[in-house]
């Protein structure tokens, strides 16, 4: 019964669609690009969402929401942004459907036609901004601190299961302000707030850095990432957070009356992440037995599967491990009794290894007898047998010391996938044999980057914001250069 | 400053819209028929949302996503569906924009043009339907117990703010099962809630009961409904839950094998509430002062101002009201201390009456002398001098009462609107004068219902739940009848 799970080493990508599709995380559409998200991995994702909800709220960020549609003509308000999002949108053009006279269906109304087509948001700078020219007049106005929960479309020609899907889930925040530095300072502020989710939370190390201009979000003056690594050495962004400068509030001419009785442009940002993080965490702590969960978000958290035989032995177990599952949610600790008797106890096992439940508790009527239990971790496979008594504390410092865990494999694993690289051969080897992170010399144009990218498919991931100045020559052209910065094939 | 609202008897459709707009609940936008669901109207949902869902997931259900775009040839496979969803949507045809090559912004590319065109989805019963094939084959993948949080758009030639919007978020709940009384039963159910809901949360009475054949949802064996009672005597329907029969199930031929080893087609329900709730609760309490907030799931629960002069006053009002603010947030009340400076206590009072806040405090410098608070109910307009000593325990009874209150106001209001009609002309007359649910003898058939509402606007809201069997005769036809029925005009 144990479903079939291809290991990384055989074919890391397609490990990865095993563990999306068997353990329960999503699903292939009928429509193309599209996923449908199963009840396990939006669980999983609504764990994701009110964590960070929880945060934005308390930096004194506010939820709205704005229109699904944007009329054609505001992607073209702002000039780099229509070069970035115009060319991969699905415009709806007509409004209404009739039975077909030839009696095929139902075709589209030809008469039904928009007079001006509109785009299902790609991101929502242009619908808000638009909007914002009406909410902003005064300083007293500003700042304006929203976040939107949403769904947006970018018709990608080659999709991957949450990594990159034509419709996919996210957060977007969108904010107003009156200086630059105030709109600076919330770009970074946000970029740490994605930081300690995506530590504290996922378990997945993260380098804050900035994005070189090819790299930039379109309509962007700066755009700050957090860069994640998977585990077949390729770069993930998780997250980012972009300085706006002025060019949305000049595009959409919204502009405020200074304390100063100055009119003034209005200061913007925005930041978004989505639920390609799904598939961050998937690739970051999985292993060829299935998924594995970080305790903090994970959908359940602790299992318990009864081993018994005859009604007699079935009664004592259920009734001791009722007032565990008691004890455990009262520490608010996200249980589940698996007693479904359609299901074999080693089935059970197999299941919820492939699914990452952190803990697995396994109670046999020996065990009762004995007034122990068989704890499992899902991280390391360790079993161990610990006493009933006081089981839910140790469980819960057990789910603490198994998000520790995950998070110094990661890292570790992480840091040793950093590696200088100070002449190209080197940097080829790097990436042919060991893959990560390649820090190296780059001259800072445009140029050499798309060089590089054309010889080796590695980008510029970023510039670390850490950086320390450093005097060097460009690994790829040999001209002077003063930092070095992130290279990494990335999904 | 205060901000000027129309009186009901006024115009009661302008104090409407006066009270979504200038209450912050939400705004018109660029896009026909989409709204922005500003901060404070988009709080208030979250806090609909968020108890909708515990609720369902008490009741067992999980949530899960599918894809916005339908093929435009699943909506034709089930008959009744096509008829009465297919005229009102928003249809993809191109996923591409480029520039356009004599200069005019950017343009639909005429290549990228899809081989089938995608509807925005405006319910998903055929995009679910056809995932649900993959999904059973046993009787041990029944039930499915899924709900959706999602985004829908039906191309509406007249909209209002929230009553009726081409875009509009909803829930959807899809389930699946093996017997036609499971079925019936989850449809019942999910009723059920939904009165709960309504009703406890938004303090807002319903009338439980059925639709008639015309009223019915396309697709469906039985539709249930609940319907509220505005202020202008209009009723409005609040939720429905549907019994679909297998008629899904054989439009996308999803079977299971029993356990009586046949193979089967699968029982179907579907309910759903929306963004419209928002706009039955501002209908349903509000005044000409402005939005009227059911304590349980008011955005902001209690508004503490201060009254001082100088810096004095103001430094010990602050150290106290800081002491009451962490009470109340302990008690788990929302609370706000609205101690900004670029306004005066009187624009306060009115902005927190306009935004329906169920209990403002006022304390001044002499109240905090004589240890005493001025507490100000929103639905009564009573004001009160109360003890700071135990005030968090006070205004957090008085929040229970102010829920009461509204409820008990507004059944009041209801039952005093369902008048009995036995002839036509008492029906016109009562219609016309009075307003409300008229109980009325109806034939069954769907020509007096259709003549009835050609004549009157009013429709057959539901056949109530509860209802007595009663011979009659119709109030119409004159034919013979064995029950009353609820007509109304309606949203």
């Amino acid at each position: 019964m144990a479903k079939e799970i291809t290991s990384r080493e055989q074919d890391y990508s397609q490990w990865y669609n095993d563990l999306v599709l068997k353990g329960g995380l999503a699903d292939y559409s009928a429509v193309r690009g599209c996923m449908v998200i199963k009840p396990y991995g939006y669980a999983l994702w609504e764990n994701m969402r009110d964590q960070l909800d929880r945060m934005f709220k308390e930096t004194g960020h506010v939820n709205a929401y704005f229109p699904l549609f944007i009329p054609k003509s505001f992607l073209s308000k702002e000039a780099a942004h229509v070069e970035g999002f115009a060319k991969e949108c699905a415009v709806v053009t007509h409004y209404r459907l009739k039975n077909d006279p030839d009696g095929g269906g139902v075709i589209v109304d030809p008469e039904a036609k928009l007079e001006e087509e509109l785009i299902v948001r790609p991101t929502s700078e242009t619908i808000i901004w638009n909007t914002y020219k009406d909410w902003v007049q005064s300083y007293r106005d500003l700042p304006l601190l929203i976040n939107q929960w949403a769904n947006v479309v970018r018709w990608e020609m080659r999709t991957r299961l949450f990594l990159r899907t034509a419709e996919f889930l996210w957060q977007e925040g969108h904010t107003a302000h009156a200086t630059r530095q105030e709109a600076v300072d919330e770009t970074i502020q946000m970029l740490n707030v994605y930081a300690t989710f995506v530590e504290e939370y996922m378990a997945v190390p993260v380098i804050k850095g900035v994005k070189t201009e090819s790299e930039r979000f379109a309509g962007a003056e700066d755009t700050y990432c957090i860069e994640a690594l998977m585990q077949d050495g390729k770069a993930l962004q998780a997250g980012t957070s972009h300085f706006l400068g002025q060019n949305f509030a000049k595009a959409f001419d919204v502009k405020f009356l200074s304390k100063e009785n100055k009119l003034e442009h209005v200061w913007a940002t925005s930041w978004g992440v989505s639920t390609r993080l799904v598939g961050a965490l998937v690739m970051a702590h999985s292993d060829d037995d299935g998924l594995v969960m970080p305790p903090r978000i994970a959908p359940l958290q602790v299992v318990i599967v009864p081993i018994y035989k005859g009604d007699e032995e079935k009664g004592l177990i259920e009734n001791r491990v009722a007032v565990l599952v008691r004890e455990l949610k009262d520490l608010g600790i996200r249980v589940k009794f698996d007693n479904n008797e359609n299901n074999r106890p080693g089935w059970k096992f197999a299941e919820h290894e492939l699914k990452g439940v952190p803990v697995r508790v396994a109670i046999g009527a020996r065990d009762l007898k004995n007034n122990v239990a068989e704890i499992a971790r899902r991280d390391t496979k360790e079993k161990m047998t610990v006493p009933l008594e006081g089981l839910a504390f140790y469980i819960e410092a057990l789910l603490e010391e198994i998000q520790l865990h995950l998070y110094n494999r990661a890292k570790i694993y992480r840091d040793a996938h950093i590696t200088s690289a100070d002449t190209w051969d080197e940097f080829r080897k790097v990436l042919e044999e060991k893959g990560g992170f390649i820090s190296a010399h780059w001259d800072g144009t445009a140029e050499t980057e798309a060089s590089i990218k054309e010889a080796t498919k590695a980008t510029i991931r970023c510039i670390p914001l850490n950086n320390e100045p450093e005097q060097g020559v460009c690994v790829f052209s040999g001209k002077p250069s003063y930092q070095r910065v992130l290279f990494a094939q990335a999904y």
